[in-house]
C-alpha cells in the first residue's frame, strides 16, 4: 500500500496547516513578499524557499560532499571484478559507516539476485537439509548487531614498510554498521546437527562462489545470516539479498550473497584458506585458519588526506576495535611511542564494534609522529609493526594490526612513516 | 589528495595479486571457461562475473528496494516547501536510520549553504559575541551521540481517532542517527554567560527563519551543533552543514541550517512557540513549552502497510523511545490491551535513542488487536490514547504518545483503528 487511505481530507489538511506554520497558501505569497523587504546583506538561501519534500524520495549527499566517495587502486590487482574499493575513514566520524561508503571487497564482481530468486540450503551432516527462501529467513527470530567488519588484507602492504599515503588506503577496509538477521544456531538447529558436526562450510552464489570453513564453536556461538544493515536491505555490494555475520572474524569468512551452508566434521580446505587467507611465516611454514581481527586502531585525522590546517588547538581523531570484544582504552601518541597519553572515548561501547576517540592537542608547528594505541576487554595491547615483524616475518599481507604512524610535518602535512 | 603514492607498485601489486585470490589476468579467462563446464542448473549470477568496484564511488540500495521510500502526503499542506516527507518505518528494522531515509520536515524548504559560506552567530547576553565559520566548529572538541528525533506532529491526526492507515504516516516522523558535533554548553562558555542569561534562542538560515526558545538548564545540558550523522556530513534536508540536537525533545526545536543562537533573560515567544507547537486543551488554556517527548512505541510490522503473509509462526517488531532516557521495557498486546507480554528488545538500548523490541506468536487465522507500551527508566508507561485524551482533549495536534493499534484481520491484513 503506497498511498494512506484520503478520506476526511478537511480534518487532515486541517491537522498540518497547523503544524506547518502555514495558514494557508496565501502565506508564500506573503513571505515572498516579506523576502524583498529584508535588508541586503541577508543570504539569498533566506530570501526564498527552497526545494520541498517529495524530490528526495531516497536522499543523497549535500553536492559539496562529493569527493567524500569510496576510492579504488587501479594498479593493485588484474582486474576491477577482484578487487577493492576503500571506505574514506578520514572524512568520517562517530562510528556507524554510512551504508553508501562501506567498502567493497569482490573475488567476482558484484552478483545480481532477486529476492524472489534467493535460496539458502543448509545440508551435509544434518538430520534434515533445508532450503529457505528470503521470505522463511524474515519470518525467523531476528537479531540486530552494531559490529565492525574488516578484511583480512587490511594494512597489508605495511608489512614491508610504510606504503600507501593516506588512511583511506592503509585501513578502508573496514567499516561498522548495524546488522539485522537469523542467528545461525538457529538455523543448524532447526536442520539437527549429527553428533560428528564440528565445521561448516559456507558458500557465496558469486562467480567466485567463494567458500570458507568455519569452526562449529563460531557457527553456533554469535554468527548471523543478515538481510539488513543499518536498518534497510543488504546493500548489493554487501551480498544482497543475504550474508553471513561472523562477529570478530577475518572479512573473508563474511560470505556474501551466501547460497549453502554445509555441515561437516573437518575443514573443507579451500582456495581461500589455503593458498590464501592463510600467513607465511619466516621459516615457511603457514599460520591457517587466523580467523580472529586483533585489536586494532588508526588515527583517521590528521592522516595524510587530511593535513592539518592551522596551528593551535587541534583534534587527533580515530578508530580502534577488537575481534574479542569491547574495546577498553585507547592511548594516543605523539613522539613516535616514547609517551602516550589516554585518548576520550566518546559514544558507545559496543562488543566487537568500533569506538570513536578523540585527543585533543595544541600544536606550535613542530613536527610530530602520531601514533595511537589500542588495548581490548581482554588485555590485548595493539602491537608495533616492529614487534609483529619478529614475531610473524614479512612474508604475509594478512592480519596487519600493527601501531600505525602519521608524521605532522612542520607545513601541516602528513605522512605514512616507520618508526624504529 | 585523492591518490596514494604510486612508486614501487610491483610490490603492491604482488599484495592484492595474493589478496583477491587472482593469480594473474589469466585467471579470469580460466573462470570464464569454468562457467562454461558448470551444470545448466547453476544460476546466471554465479556463471559470469558481477559488477566490479568503483562503478559505486558512493553506493545507493539495490534496485529491488526501489519501494523503500520516504512518502508524501501531498494534500496535508498547501505547499510542499512546507510540509513532511515520512520515514517509511515498516520497511526498516534494528535502530539506525540510513540518511537517505530519515523522514523531512520543512516550514521554506530545504535552504543550500555552502560550506565555506555558512556562519553560526552567539551573541545577546554574552561576553563576548562570536561568529563561527564551519571549519571552526570541526575544530572544537566533539561529541558523538545516537539519538532519535521526533517531530511533535508525529501520530498528530490520531488525537480525533484512527485516521491514517500505515505506520509511516501514523508514526513515520521519527528517525534515529548517531550525530557528531559540538556540545552547545562549550560554544556558550566561550562566549560567556552573563549572569541573567536564562534563555537562548536558536534560528535557522532557511526562508522560514525558524527560530525557538530553549531555556538554558537544556543548552547547558546535552545540546550539540552537529554537523554530521551516521558517520557523513549531515543531509541538506537535516540542516547541512549544522543543526541542532536537542536531545529527546520536540524536532521543530532542533534547528537546521542554524544561523544564530541569541542569549536572552527570557523565552522570546515566536510564532512556533505561541500561534504553533502548543498544545490546546479543552478549556480553552494552552499547554507551552511542553519540549519533551514523552515515552512512545508503534508496531511497525505487522501495520497497514505490512499484511501478514502466513499463519503460523510470525513476528511482532516495533520501535520505542523515550525523551527523557532509556527504555526499561517494552510489552505487546494481541488483544487490545488486555493482556499483555514482555517483548524483547534486541540491540542497544541507549539514552533518547530508539530500541527495537521483537515479540514472536503463533497466528492461526484469528482476528487480533496489536499494540504495544513502552515503560522508560523514569517508570513512565505509555498511555491509551484515550487516558491523554481525557486529560488533554483533541484539539491539539502534538504530543499524541498514546498507545497505537493495528487489527489483524483474518485475510492478513492489518488496519488502523481505536479501541475503546
Amino acid at each position: 500500500m503506497d498511498k494512506p487511505s484520503d478520506t476526511n481530507n478537511a480534518t487532515r489538511r486541517r491537522f498540518l496547516a497547523g503544524a506547518a506554520g502555514l495558514a494557508a497558501a496565501g502565506a508564500t505569497g506573503a513571505r515572498a513578499e516579506n523576502a524583498k523587504n529584508l535588508p541586503p546583506n541577508v543570504a539569498g538561501w533566506t530570501r526564498q524557499l527552497g526545494d520541498g519534500v517529495g524530490v528526495r524520495a531516497y536522499g543523497n549527499p549535500s553536492k559539496y560532499e562529493k569527493d567524500v566517495v569510496r576510492r579504488t587502486v587501479p594498479w593493485l590487482t588484474a582486474t576491477p571484478e577482484s578487487s577493492v574499493s576503500f571506505t574514506p575513514l578520514h572524512q568520517l566520524d562517530g562510528i556507524i559507516t554510512p551504508n553508501g561508503l562501506c567498502f567493497e571487497r569482490h573475488h567476482g564482481g558484484v552478483a545480481e539476485i532477486g529476492p524472489g530468486d534467493y535460496r539458502l540450503m543448509v545440508h551435509g551432516l544434518v538430520d534434515k537439509p533445508l532450503i529457505f527462501t528470503l521470505d522463511d529467513l524474515k519470518r525467523l527470530p531476528r537479531v540486530n548487531r552494531i559490529y565492525f567488519l574488516e578484511c583480512a588484507a587490511n594494512s597489508g602492504m605495511e608489512w614491508r614498510g610504510a606504503q600507501l599515503n593516506g588512511c583511506q588506503y592503509t585501513h578502508g577496509m573496514v567499516h561498522c554498521v548495524q546488522y539485522t538477521g537469523v542467528s545461525l544456531k538457529l538455523l543448524l538447529e532447526q536442520a539437527g546437527l549429527k553428533p560428528n558436526a564440528k565445521w561448516i562450510m559456507a558458500e557465496g552464489g558469486d562467480a567466485a562462489a567463494m567458500n570458507r570453513s568455519i569452526p562449529m564453536s563460531k557457527a553456533l556461538d554469535d554468527c548471523i545470516i543478515a538481510y539488513r544493515m543499518n536498518g534497510e536491505m543488504l546493500r548489493p555490494e554487501q551480498g544482497y539479498p543475504a550474508r553471513l555475520v561472523v562477529p570478530g572474524w577475518e572479512g573473508n569468512v563474511w560470505i556474501k550473497w551466501l547460497r549453502r551452508l554445509k555441515v561437516g566434521d573437518q575443514p573443507w580446505f579451500t582456495r581461500e584458506e589455503t593458498a590464501k587467507y592463510t600467513d607465511l611465516l619466516e621459516n615457511g611454514k603457514a599460520r591457517q585458519f587466523t580467523f580472529v581481527m586483533d585489536a586494532k586502531s588508526v588515527i583517521t585525522a590528521p592522516s595524510p588526506q587530511a593535513p592539518v590546517k592551522q596551528k593551535g588547538f587541534n583534534i587527533v581523531t580515530g578508530l580502534a576495535w577488537s575481534g574479542r570484544g569491547k574495546v577498553k582504552r585507547v592511548d594516543v601518541s605523539l613522539d613516535g611511542g616514547r609517551n602516550w597519553r589516554a585518548a576520550r572515548i566518546d559514544g558507545p561501547i559496543l562488543d566487537k564494534a568500533c569506538v570513536r576517540f578523540y585527543y585533543e592537542f595544541e600544536w606550535k608547528g613542530e613536527e610530530l609522529l602520531l601514533q595511537s594505541r589500542v588495548m581490548d576487554e581482554t588485555g590485548y595491547v595493539q602491537p608495533s609493526k616492529d614487534a609483529l615483524r619478529k614475531i610473524r616475518g614479512v612474508n604475509s599481507i594478512y592480519h596487519n594490526n600493527g601501531i600505525q604512524t602519521w608524521a605532522l610535518r612542520a607545513d601541516g602535512e602528513v605522512e605514512n612513516v616507520e618508526v624504529g
